[in-house]
């Protein structure tokens, strides 16, 4: 998606060769015009997926993926990210780790809110190792529904993340891929079209 | 708002007579239409106020939050919660104490995102006993910027916050305001508009 290439391009901060931050218009302060760009580009990239739930973490994944659901006309969910529950009769929860904090934590989302006829999209800020998608893809399963797809902002592809999902057979779309944050400088990749298709 | 007090009628859930669930369409589950109609109120009731960027707190505000600087074509920015910081050189800190968590927190904001021009349009999920928006307000007011406005999704009347926060002068407008939740029924009350006007 160029609009966010370029945005990432102006006004990203490489921090070192593993972080990207984006704290001005995606994790902190929000473009909210950007974030109705990409909610148009997901719903049109998931279009014939009959998709009927948009599912995310909190906080970060909330802003693009409200923004999904309502250019696709369904409910978003937010899991909820804990550090651990004593009661959890009527939730699915799954354990998450963090590298970026460097903690485990649970996530948890309402039994009510997911059925086994839900097809769920999946939406996060950022793939780098993975497991908050997997986490996400979990808990939908858990519920009996599908992962219809898993989209994502902006995609660490030096990283294992989409290696991952693509091996559990989710189709994965990221808006923005980084093939590399070195000597200070982002240097995106391409979307891999074919081996994404393949993996449907 | 007509249309947000026939939602919750229809699926929220009276607790006791203190705590109402809204979990199907504002903070858990969230309804994306709903959301962008509350966003068009916010934006025509502070319309005249010459709003430069939406303030909210993660993660319950970010969904009308969004949508309101949508409408009013500003940034948005959602404050942190955290449990404590060490480095805080470059943030503005508020503790803040949440009644239903029984817990304190401190919430954050990066200084480089709020500056002495800016004119902040406050938005919460709820009104209750004011100190999330004591607290935004406050950070605000650190950075030498006018809160132009507090707007609240659903305010619990019979609590303190909106006495609290028209004492510090501040303009509130609520969407729903809720004057009673006994008898496991939900009454209305009206927006106190010239209350709210004279401390303006």
């Amino acid at each position: 998606m160029k609009q966010l290439e370029q945005k990432i391009l102006e006004v990203g901060i490489v921090l070192n060769e593993n972080v990207l931050k984006v704290d001005s218009f995606l994790n902190h302060q929000v473009d909210p015009q950007l974030m109705l760009s990409i909610g148009q580009t997901f719903a049109s990239l998931f279009e014939a997926e009959g998709i009927t739930k948009v599912l995310t973490l909190e906080s970060s994944g909330i802003a693009p993926a409200v923004m999904a659901a309502l250019q696709m006309n369904v409910p978003l969910l937010f899991a909820r990210k804990r550090k651990s529950l004593t009661l959890k009769d009527d939730l699915y929860t799954e354990k998450v780790f963090s590298f970026t904090k460097q903690e485990e934590s649970e996530i948890t989302v309402s039994r009510k809110f997911l059925s086994a006829e839900d097809r769920v999209l999946i939406i996060d800020d950022f793939l780098a190792n993975g497991d908050a998608a997997i986490g996400l893809a979990r808990i939908v399963e858990q519920a009996g529904a599908q992962v219809a797809g898993i989209g994502i902002v902006i995609e660490k592809a030096f990283q294992p993340g989409r290696k991952k999902l693509n091996e559990y057979g989710y189709r994965v779309h990221a808006l923005a891929r980084i093939a590399s944050l070195e000597n200070g400088k982002v240097t995106f990749a391409a979307e891999p079209v074919i081996s994404t298709m393949a993996n449907d």
